[in-house]
């Protein structure tokens, strides 16, 4: 079946939220969100492309920073309201320079940071 | 710091959106979404419990099909609008029988279906 981003489950923004993985060692690297030119974008171009919910723009990951997304393959969850992309991330994904967005964890009801900074 | 659930960013219906995680593989579950009283009773009882838009009720993941989740670890993201939680999960993630919810890839510009349901 050809895909169509219009069959998509969308919010009441016109977004859908997007899982980036690392498609070698599957790290979560972080989530946002896309909307429906936001994806017809991404798999033309193979640059993962978000939409920016705090900007109200298109927004091209790494393209500021250098830190891209190459896109590996885009995948559909069995509801359609979500996104998976395996990518080839260069550098860091999250805006605080570290690898991963989700360097807190919750231990013993205490929040721990995992991860450094990348230099 | 003592982790608070208030302190995490809800969306305007008070939830925030989580993937799960296989702790050992790896691999990228699903995508579900918990109330701040969802994390604290996942947090209490080790048991995954989503917040079922659907049927707007606690989801202990796993409470009718025996395919549940066991939490491993809960991570929080830098913006404090996303959780990731790493798990052991018994069967199957996906209400489709899958072991995850993704598993449809955009190959090509066509749906291509990667999983067949779990026996």
């Amino acid at each position: 079946m050809t895909f169509d981003p219009a069959s998509l489950q969308f919010n009441e923004a016109g977004l859908i939220p997007v899982i980036a993985q690392d498609a070698q060692t599957y790290e979560v690297l972080m989530l946002a969100w896309m909307s429906a030119e936001s994806i017809t974008r991404t798999l033309e171009s193979g640059k993962v492309t978000y939409w920016s919910r705090s900007r109200q723009a298109f927004w091209v990951k790494g393209e500021t920073s250098g830190n891209v997304q190459k896109l590996v393959e885009m995948r559909v969850d069995c509801d359609r309201d979500c996104l998976l992309v395996l990518v080839e991330q260069s550098g860091p994904a999250c805006h605080t320079g570290r690898r991963n967005c989700f360097y807190t964890a919750i231990q013993g009801g205490e929040e721990v940071e995992l991860m450094r900074p990348m230099v």
